[in-house]
């Protein structure tokens, strides 16, 4: 059994082979930028980038180069860098002229490339000017085709083509796009001269109108500038360069784009790169095309080429949706040789990248050029089946494999999913966060009891509630899914959701919930009890209506439903995580509090319990009343008798946690939250009072709602987050700390003499000065003392902290010295760094997120500058006052590949997450590992 | 005017004359431990140790070894040193061999010069065994005079001194000194068997028994310990000198020792140092005494001799109070030549240590003995006194007696006083934390309406709450004094009543009230409104009775009710803190919400005011209305135009406060708490609707209380205190902001055009990202452009932020940046670090006190270690990032005078006190630049 405290020795890990040398993959080292150069040439079979150089020319600039230096067919062209784009905004809006003077040269390098030049009155060189970043935000910033016409310039492009349609028809698109994305005018103003003209002449399809209809419309479009802009289109190639540049530099802050880095959580300060390439044409006529595919199916995996194209069009004509596409395949039918060219082209493409690849095309009169290609975004099921196969036709190795998949996509595999064609059918009612993934679908219950009721009725129920607290898990358990009106990705909803692998949208803002009425208002439609609702967790939205579902397959292989043998993704899985499993260094624990959701995070590959939190065992039915009782005791025998009670069940509990994790170390927390959590709200027992006291009701009932009350009024707390919790519990109340280690020692001692290796690791909560933990050890180390001892069995254990409130991070070296570990506490953490309170964030999180304060929820991914900082301090501190200190994390980011990134780079020995999270721990373990050799 | 900006430049400080070599008092720098070294002797006019060396030798060893050497009659001995303590307890209670050596050797020498041996049957020599800690604890410890004697040297001493009364004397007392202490018999079972001597001799008075009678009393006592301890009374000199010596050092962690440090915040971890000498005896007969005394009354600070002794008694009979003493005065009639010396070495050693002495002697025989000499404690008052007259006296220099006064008693200068006789008439009924010193007497009352509507009618109330809250100033501001049964050191009661110079006694625990009943039960007495109760905010206790008092003169002078010149205390007093401007480093500045408080903390010293609470504001009874109506609008018009409302009441206050300082910098920090402050409670609301609903209440006043609950609940939090707070506020409210700065200033170009300096100093609350920082002073910049050109006036002014949240701490670098000042908040900042609520903590820190896992209250005085660590790393990122950055704090520590150290040493421009602390900060920051200065 690898344990934390040995990472520096020889372990499980150490024995694993390795391959030498194989720790980059080949060429991933990206080249540097050379100082001052700011524009990069690419054609005649030569470029000035490559494919590493993404910083710095974007997607497409680099893929454009990587293309051209594999020597396929690409229009010649050169890149604007991204660092440009910075310039740009700094200097107001303006490029420096320095890049002006380079990409002049640029330009004449071109012209003299192509045989034409700009401007040019018989046979003039044409331009696309496109946006490109190191992300793909697709179609989310501006593109100008056809720069470069004018009026004298469209009778040269018919001179040299003698084709006149071709040639105004490709004047009037430049019209309209520069007149759209540079000079700001309306698109509809120039959508509907467009329809007056085609209905004027009769024309259903673009394609329908002549070389006169199409000069038509290009003097009805220099009007429509004229009168938007007053001023005349300009007719100065040059100029019209210089503009459409500025133009999609300035696209990087348009509001859409800027919306859509929020949601895809892209920094805003890596900016766009421009490329301005020679332009080919696939509206020509009929030998002429447009297209865009993936070399294999993103949806599923399948190894099929898959894509769609246009006869007689340009680009945006494919997306635009103004005519229907035809799929790919029909290509090879009406285009042969193109069509095997492409076919060849984007395998070795997929060869050459290692990976799908997503790519744009186009015919020029039966000639094939290649205008984009990238790796392609695909599903988390696509992904898995697109890495396994990858390795297995010997593109890639398995380590390369394993960055082919998006960790976080690993939990679509997992998920239960709608019937997709019968979740299109319903329109969408609201929408929340979407916290834990999958597909729920139930009738309606609005309390965590009427839950219960109706689930032995064996109703399947989703539970919807304002927000879940720890008195509802028993309804949340038996719930087909969470649906909550407030909380974030944290809340508790979506915690113990993720946990349990239930779908959960929470802090749907647009649910009303009357909870004691049995109603929830969506604008302006009511659902009572036992109406039906379907959610996905993953999307977040919310659907009146009852939609099928259907378990996930590697779930069902889990559960012993379905044979491995008969699950090909399953399979596939399983094979993906072991090649994880070699690479990774961090081990990968799980939380996880009860025998159920320890074997499940075991079959799951954990290999250790990292949070096993006691108190969710108090909640149980068999048990809050023995609970409540010990806390409304006034005297310590009381207390005492009480917890002699719970004792049996915890120690139960605690045997089949060890039991289910196979010897693997198991990390107990002592007891951490507030005691009033384990009683009746406040308000609810005033609320009672006061309905019991108008109606002249006296005696017993009310003498007891008054003692119940005073009780709750001395536990009561302004700030329960801040109070009297975690070790402050177990310091005031050292008989509770007492009866769970008795309760620990005693499990441990019966798996012993059952012959089972247990290493108990006792964690402390709360910690902000050593001599809190000190107290609760030396209450541990009596108790283990006495249990061993009587029961003759020795049982190694450590006494470790959780390392959660700042000042336990800011000395942690003389925590160090009392603890044989920590585990990061960073919810915790996170809520004291930024002084946030995570049940309270919703007030102002939209604020911060829509003012670009947050870039992301802190809660959901750490914050590596001011909470990674308190982790890196307590790191060194803690290693320097004792260097065999084992080092977890257990908060929410354990799960969170991100984070799990930050974890390697600061020498953390384990990640714990809750248990449907280990795959994507574990691939993402391994990621990082591999990444953080790379930057080595 | 200084600015803290400045503080490397040429300032006003830079021009003050500094005494060249003056940093430090003569001789105060220690002499080190000789390494190995445990046993310092002193005798013949040569001691191994000196004043300096309190931490080793403890003060009465020290003092010891200082009087030697300054040749006067001291008992030889020797100093077993403090490290021996450490030593004896790692040891499990065993004092090292090589220390037992020393010792030896150090008897021997002491044999030699007494001419006399231990244990030798003629003449023996007699020994003390005395504790001495580095810090007094009179009483806590053991002492054991006598020792040496037994069955055959009781003769020798006999013989020598021809006095077999006084020998058998001294043997009674050492067998009951001994025996107790020792061996430990109860006390109780010798004096038992003394007094039935006593009886049986018909004796009145101890020195009525003569030699036979107390040979009695010798049997019986040797009979009392085997008794009680099954083993005759140890009669080898030498076992008895190694037993008194390690029940001294075990008697450092007696309970009452430990309690006493407790209270006395002594660390537990110096130890105590073991005094053996030679004994000398005040009890031989008529012309030998014993006797303490102060060289100053301690009391009123008066020059006069002050004490009392005892003839033919030993020491510990003064203090026991079996007999009554004599005042001193009269030693001089009985024993005039004694008298003269005492007058001449005590008035030698206040010039020598240049402080009042409290010193212990003894005469043997006409023979004057000194056996112990100390700085003498006293009260605020007489510390003030002193100090100047010492100066006065050409004793000490200013800067000397700066450091003779504790600055924290300089508030019972300040405060209300009792009539020392009318109180000690009354006894205590409970007691409570001393929130704020002062004497409180009026009649009790139970709400804040209470209190106004009693004072309106001429009545003297002291409000009694459970605790309070913002909406209770108005009661408070008119109430003699608070008191609160719940809340600690830094509650809303204690902050408020310190900022207003209002007694306050706190977390009486003792105090059962009911607040709708308006009664309060204290044990079994209960007391309604109207009834009187005193309380005492300097000790914490309360007393059920009207007890007159009397306002502090200071305070008549300020007022204007008493001239400067009739007032001895006043000038004393400002002639001590005219000596503090001069030393410190640190600016003084005062948190001052409202004019009269700004004035008044400008008549304290305060120059600037380092926080101004802008919420506070909001509280009157003319605005609680309107804030409330602007919290309850759902649109920004409809908040805009109660801020509309607002401006002018506020722009009025911000004049006033400019006013007040005379061009002095002030920092006004925007809205600060949460909304839902400013509403009613949601419980309370609750219970209305209940009450309403059970009443079969329908129409109107349901509808409204339902629909402010919404709004309540909107804004509830479960943690406010983590909650929508702070800067928060700001950015998702701009519009209060942007009012708030306008009302800034607009007040400062109204005072600028009166031909007043004024720069604002706007601070930012709450901040945790610089982002928030930038977002707020967007608009404070915006409005000032605004105001500033309608006003056609130049206003400079700084924006800055409150660093109180860690991630604020430890992304400093990035903060300062748009920073100009930091302000640190270090109430909130210990919250966070701790994860401590500070009114939540009384739940758990009476078990972290009494279990010693918090020696302070890190409300109180600063957590250096911890809290102190942020405020480094913020020190230290932020004047990278900004190197002119000014640095203040503004938290409840900067009225605190060991927190004020620590911001000395950390290097801040500033701190900001409650006006009443004004002056203790001011003398605080002398010392700290003093005692800095010394340390360097």
């Amino acid at each position: 059994m690898a344990r934390p405290g040995t990472r520096n020795e020889g372990t499980s890990k150490a024995t694993r082979p390795r391959a030498a040398g194989a720790t980059t993959r080949r060429g991933a080292r990206p080249r540097l930028a050379k100082a001052g150069k700011h524009v990069y040439f690419f054609g005649g079979g030569k470029a000035d980038g490559d494919r590493t150089m993404r910083d710095l020319l974007g997607g497409k600039g680099a893929g454009l180069a990587e293309m051209t230096r594999a020597g396929l067919p690409v229009p010649p062209g050169f890149t604007i860098s991204t660092d440009v784009c910075a310039l740009f905004y700094a200097q107001g809006g303006r490029v420096p002229d320095a890049v002006e003077r380079e990409m002049a040269a640029g330009l004449e390098r071109l012209e003299k490339l192509a045989g034409a030049r700009l401007g040019a009155s018989d046979g003039p060189l044409l331009l696309s000017v496109r946006s490109g970043a190191k992300f793909s935000m697709p179609g989310m910033m501006d593109t100008i085709l056809n720069l470069g016409l004018n009026d004298e310039t469209v009778e040269g492009l018919k001179a040299r083509t003698g084709n006149g349609r071709f040639a105004y028809d490709s004047y009037r698109r430049f019209l309209q796009m520069f007149g759209s994305v540079v000079l700001q005018v309306p698109k509809d103003a120039f959508d509907q001269k467009f329809e007056s003209v085609k209905r004027l002449r009769g024309a259903r399809l673009d394609t329908d109108l002549d070389e006169q209809a199409l000069r038509d419309v290009v003097v009805e479009y220099q009007h429509v500038v004229r009168q938007h802009t007053d001023r005349e289109f300009p007719q100065d190639p040059r100029e019209q360069l210089r503009m459409a540049r500025d133009a999609v530099f300035s696209s990087w802050n348009n509001p859409r784009a800027i919306e859509y880095r929020r949601i895809y959580e892209i920094p805003d300060d890596i900016g766009t790169a421009v490329n301005v390439q020679t332009m080919v044409f696939g509206n020509t006529g009929e030998r002429s095309a447009t297209g865009v595919g993936f070399t294999r199916n993103p949806a599923t995996g399948a190894k099929e080429f898959y894509g769609e194209f246009l006869v007689n069009a340009q680009g945006e004509d494919v997306v635009a949706g103004i005519r229907t596409p035809q799929p790919i395949r029909e290509l090879e039918r009406l285009m042969p040789e193109a069509y095997a060219q492409l076919r060849e082209y984007t395998s070795t493409l997929e060869r050459h990248y290692q990976d799908v690849q997503d790519f744009e095309f186009t015919i020029e009169d039966g000639r094939l050029y290649m205008l984009q290609t990238r790796s392609g975004k695909r599903t988390g099921y696509a992904a898995v089946v697109i890495a396994t196969d990858l390795v297995d036709e010997g593109v890639v190795e398995p380590r390369q494999a394993l960055l082919l998949v998006e960790p976080a996509s690993l939990s679509q595999l997992l998920a239960p999913v709608f019937d997709p064609a019968a979740w299109k059918a319903v329109a969408v009612a609201t929408r929340g966060l979407p916290a834990s993934p999958g597909a729920a679908c139930g009738q309606a219950v609005f309390s965590a009891d009427e839950a219960v009721r109706w689930s032995e009725h064996g109703k399947r129920v989703v539970l919807v509630r304002k927000e879940t607290a720890p008195d509802d898990i028993h309804g949340m358990y038996v719930a087909e899914g969470i649906l909550t009106a407030t909380g974030g990705m944290t809340s508790h909803a979506a915690v113990v959701g993720r946990q349990m692998g239930k779908p959960a949208v929470v802090g749907a803002g647009g649910l009303s919930i009357d909870e004691a009425g049995r109603t929830l208002r969506i604008g302006d439609q009511t659902i009572g009890e036992g109406d039906w609702l379907s959610f996905d967790g993953l999307s977040g939205e919310v659907k009146i209506a009852r939609i099928a579902t259907r378990p996930s397959e590697i779930l069902q292989v889990l559960a012993g439903e379905m044979r491995p043998e008969s699950s090909d993704i399953h399979r596939r899985f399983t094979r993906l995580l072991e090649w994880a499993d070699r690479e990774r260094r961090l081990e990968i624990r799980a939380n996880a509090d009860l025998p159920d959701q320890a074997a499940l995070a075991y079959a799951f590959g954990a290999r250790g319990i990292g949070l096993c939190r006691t108190e969710h065992m108090f909640f149980g039915e068999d048990r809050l009343p023995i609970v409540q009782r010990m806390i409304l005791s006034q005297r310590e025998a009381d207390r005492r008798q009480a917890l002699a009670e719970l004792l049996p069940l915890q120690r139960e509990d605690f045997y089949g946690v060890f039991k289910a994790m196979h010897g693997c170390p198991v990390t107990i927390r002592t007891i951490d939250p507030p005691l009033h959590e384990f009683l009746p709200k406040r308000e609810e027992v005033m609320v009672d009072i006061a309905r019991l006291e108008a109606a002249g009701k006296t005696g017993r009932e009310l003498e007891e709602k008054l003692a119940l009350l005073r009780r709750v009024e001395q536990l009561h707390e302004f700030n329960p987050m801040l109070g009297h919790r975690g070790v402050r519990v177990g310091i005031t109340f050292p008989e509770i700390t007492e009866m769970q280690a008795r309760a620990i020692f005693e499990a441990a001692c019966r798996l012993a003499r059952e012959g089972q290796a247990v290493v108990p690791e006792i964690m402390i909560p709360l910690v902000s000065d050593v001599r809190e933990l000190r107290d609760q050890k030396a209450i541990v180390d009596r108790v283990a003392a006495e249990v061993t001892k009587a029961h003759g069995v020795e049982i190694p254990y450590l006494v470790g902290t959780m390392i959660e409130v700042p000042r336990g991070a800011l000395t942690a070296d003389s925590i160090a010295r009392e603890a044989r570990f920590f585990s990061f506490g960073t919810n915790d953490m996170t809520q004291l760094a930024f002084g946030f309170s995570r049940d309270d964030i919703g007030k102002f999180l939209p604020a911060y997120r829509q003012k670009k304060i947050l870039e992301r929820d802190p809660f959901a991914s750490l914050d590596v500058e001011g909470v990674g900082e308190l982790v890196r301090i307590a790191v060194e501190k803690g290693r320097r006052a004792r260097p065999d200190l084992a080092l977890g994390v257990c908060g929410e980011h354990g799960g969170d590949p991100s984070s799990i990134h930050f974890f390697e780079e600061v020498g953390l020995d384990y990640v714990s997450a809750s248990p449907y999270r280990v795959p994507v721990a574990r691939l993402a373990a391994a990621q990082a590992a591999l990444k953080t050799r790379v930057g080595d």
